[in-house]
């Protein structure tokens, strides 16, 4: 029980409502219950679905709002005992992180019979659909402390992983992980990424270690599809200067004539979907990750995009901690060959949250960073 | 070599073009080339695609044109030697049938590397691809006789099954096995078939057979749907009289208010595929296989059908042979349980092919069976 | 809260210590637990693992031990709120079973990372791994009373389902419903089961269920292979009366020559396990459920067992809450076509606990019920 | 057509029969058959399957045979049109190499059923299983020329691929490809591979280049481990210097106390199996693909290293073509990365065959080579 916090309040950067400014609120430290862990918070990420709850297109969200799902701090305190996967305790002193989805129930249909955990309908979301005002408070990133409640799980920062490290590759890695996992990318196969965010750029590295023999994206703008080429991307495109024909084309060619073996969505746009079913080849397999908000529907043919294409699309949603675990692993092994933390391209204190909104949305920046 | 067929002409069913009437033709018998088979018919399928091919809705048919791909005949001359899978050889007198596809290439990238075989380019079509005047000719089963040429896969009919339970069937049992197969069905879970044709039905049949805890059906006509009924379907509604948003209620009723673990779409209906992504459960499993001809786009809406919903989605083309070997294996266990053979509504004759189409298309008959 | 039940204390059958004949004991009412429920017994299992646990033949049970991990029971007292998987009250007077598994951690490497629950290393068993002297207490089947213990997964029985057929099944059901989960099995697949005790003879109606083709079985006494031919089995052999060659041939001949599809081991016997390898096909699946105890080493051929027959072999230990659920939707299912409660042989009294160990150990019944 | 072969006979190696000393024969060039192909050798491996092959281990080998049968040659002769699985003509001048396995029937139960090519009873290896004196002949690598015949799938080196690249991975690279395939690594998974030959050698590096988290050799000699390090292997044991129970500590000391998710047997010695099953960790994952000759029984305990484990064993026989393709894909893109040619130990010629195969039975070299 290293730094007792001072009786000081506790500043945390607060969506009041959608479209409304984001303020510095105070707020008083929380009684730890049995099981509970007081982080004091080294950065947290801003990440686009931060810009969704700027503008009220999530439903269900409880504002006033602290956003920041994925973060690192520091074990101030440990209330009683707590372990991770391996058993070991948690410390004061410890940096470590956690998975933002809390309360997944062990219970219900979807977590033991379905075994679709990430579709529980009792879990819920640091940062996200854990309000500013829900007892016991400081639910997320964006403040000096984060109050992680009983059974959240959490986990050390593997030995030579920064905190830039997993802030660079934030909520996007684990995103990817799972992804990568429904992808069941050969020895070879050739690997097409749409979207240039930061699940697009994770995907695209993650495609890449497990021994992808070709890997494209395409995206905007060029400054994420630079990064993507210095991790080692065989070819980019950008989104915004070419057409699907044009991109459909380049695509064949770099696929002996019939398209990806397998197409991973990460942008987030629906006009994607048919674009990804037109660039996977017969009896490829497509997954869909990017589609984290409603933005509408779109048309697809299902004869030629489905059914003659005997295609597998996988549709993916949400983490569970084995994807925050090998997150970390990832890190651990290829940091040294893959520099996540690049991709942070700036700093921000508390007061300069509608800033970080704002550059993330303009997409002036690859990653933003909240250091309260 | 039982019986030498006489030098006289072969009478046989052909499409002249599309949209033209059906005429009877006259056709020499073929040379026999080494491996092949000559047949002589004992009846012949009439599918939906057979509509098809009378309107000229798929591409690259070579009119004129003897359809009829599922069929059934007695050996009547083996040229050489020719062995079915289990290395016995074929002999006149045998009753067989035989895979409609052939020409799979084994040695092209979708045969040997995808292992995607119904996706090589090379494969053929008896009744559909073949023309009737492509040497070395009879390549549909609307005729008295049906040349199979060498690498042709014959199966000989089970103890037990009669030409009527395989025509009965048709060539919607091996399709459905395929997409049975893509299901993966769990003993008890719950599965909804769109559609009610030769597919549908032997996709009903099916997932009971694969112990599944629930079978439900939209489809239509009535006439259909009783058909299901009989199989054991626990559940029918005839889409014709109800709206999405009922058939929507009632599958959640029927499935503790999730909707269904499996969706099989077997309809070819576009609009079938928005209303499986509605019927399915979160984490579930939609195998799309009617969409076989091309009826336009239609509005899906990624993120709620795909993303958030953690969907699987299985296109599904063709059938190999260890599909209709499998189709062959169930009609012969459970042909005392479920008979396929009640589905034949009419027999025509080779001059009342016209009327079997038209029959087909109006949907007044469960399957129309050719009998030259 | 519907019957108080009375200050007089609960009796029930404890082994004391390994190879000490079986008492009847009186234990007080555990003061209830917010989320526990106490059931009043309506029957409950005598298993082979009970004759083991006679014998000490199992590591770290903490006897005494009140025996009995399968069992049916009406609700008595509910303390506070308890919900079934649907969300639904569980409320006194409601007949229930349960999930002898408890205490899944649902945190640890296992549960989170490998999503391998059945080796949570925290998991306890119900008249197994609690023993009598374990607070609150009352943790197994032989007794008047149950206790179940707060997260315990409990399920009522479906409508149609009577106690008989849940205990007739018993343990051996959702074991069984586990190892066709790996089994996999195909429409049309030959299947075979070594062993014809309760997890064997759940297998083979699991297989016929799902769509075996063919489903033999090996096994004693004939009172069992009776009970497994009644059930719809092709063909069954004694293995006391016949020899490993003689078993080989009789599989082949039944299999075109090749072997069986699929395999399931559920004998106890290591030297099934060499048998299984001679008897499954080249490149066919072989499923390891029976070995429960530690019966010592067995010689196998790697060359020939497993690499050049390009075998894949799943062992498989437990069962999780998924494998109860669907045993329960069975039973409600197939309970018309499948008599489960025609399997129980004999029921006995509390006091007649040692003759029922007896009766099982001998083979003289197919399944034994304790009555309290 | 370029080099017309003169009418002087072509130089080869044979073995006469088991244990006979290796000879130089002179043969007649074959008459080129439709869609064959005559190569001019370049070099031709040898691996442990000769030195089996020189003392007669291995059933239904026609002796006298002209071993080789991973072997690079450039085309001399065309007939007629010969293509390769992208449809792009063999032309003479090409350099290339061919699946050592001809004949896979694509017609029999064990190709068209089960979909288990590599156990179709029909396939043939070059090599190995056809003779000296099989016609047309030379159908092996030690030799001036090889006759590959028609419907040989053959394969041109990739841009960047060299013959000693291919030599240096040999036959042990498609297969360790294939048993890759089966053990479905994960980003981060802890690998183990037991046994250091080329098998084992390949396997380590596909590990790698899959993303595995950790990858743990146990080998011998020294040589040969120090290549798997500087493969990048994150350990190494030598078997011979090493007890197995020091191995399983120190495997679990690197695998958090477990275990490794997959151990691979890439060793061919019986005694590895149990120990693999010691050294995986529950619910982990083996593949036996080391196993090619009959070492005789080894015992295991299917309680502990199978049952209880829920363990998933994986045998591996042969290859087929997509493991030959995706071998050169991933020789092609990580050829700069992984150095398989420094695998070389040294060249032979002809005359020097019997010297080669004495040198890889005393395991003097990592990988011979014939240069005819």
């Amino acid at each position: 029980m290293s730094s007792q916090p001072s009786s000081a309040t506790v500043r945390a950067a607060v969506l009041p409502a959608p479209n409304v400014p984001p303020e510095v609120r105070s707020y008083p430290l929380p009684a730890m219950e049995e099981g509970a862990v007081l982080l004091r918070t080294i950065a947290s990420e801003v990440c686009g679905t931060d810009v969704h709850l700027h503008h009220g297109h999530l439903a269900g969200v409880p504002y006033p709002l602290i956003p920041g799902h994925v973060s690192i701090g520091s074990v101030e305190i440990v209330q009683g005992t707590v372990q991770d996967v391996e058993g070991r305790p948690i410390l004061p002193g410890d940096v470590v992180t956690f998975l933002d989805v809390h309360g997944t129930c062990n219970a219900c249909w979807y977590c033991l019979v379905a075994r679709a955990t990430t579709r529980c309908p009792h879990r819920r979301v640091y940062g996200i659909t854990y309000g500013a005002d829900d007892g016991p408070g400081l639910a997320g990133g964006w403040s000096e402390r984060i109050y992680l409640r009983p059974q959240t799980r959490i986990i050390r920062l593997a030995e030579g992983v920064s905190p830039d490290d997993w802030i660079g590759a934030g909520c996007g890695l684990p995103t990817a992980v799972h992804a990568i996992e429904l992808a069941r990318i050969g020895l070879g196969d050739r690997v097409l990424i749409q979207g240039s965010g930061p699940v697009g750029l994770s995907a695209c590295v993650l495609a890449l270690l497990s021994g992808a023999g070709w890997v494209g994206m395409i995206g905007a703008p060029e400054l994420r599809l630079k990064a993507a080429r210095r991790f080692g991307a065989d070819w980019t495109t950008d989104v915004t200067a070419t057409t699907a024909d044009e991109r459909k084309q380049a695509v064949r060619d770099a696929t002996g004539g019939r398209g990806a073996d397998i197409v991973i969505e990460a942008s987030g746009n629906p006009l994607a979907v048919p674009e990804g079913c037109e660039l996977v080849r017969d009896a490829g397999r497509y997954v869909i990750v990017g589609q984290y908000t409603d933005h509408g529907d779109v048309a697809i043919n299902p004869h030629l995009h489905i059914n003659k294409k005997h295609l597998e699309i996988r549709g993916c949603w949400g983490s569970d901690f084995s994807h925050v675990y090998r997150a970390m692993e990832i890190l651990a092994r290829f940091g040294r060959r893959i520099d996540w933390s690049a991709l942070i391209s700036r700093r921000y204190g508390l007061e300069e949250v509608g800033q970080a909104l704002a550059d993330v949305e303009a997409q002036r920046v690859v990653k933003a960073v909240i250091v309260p």
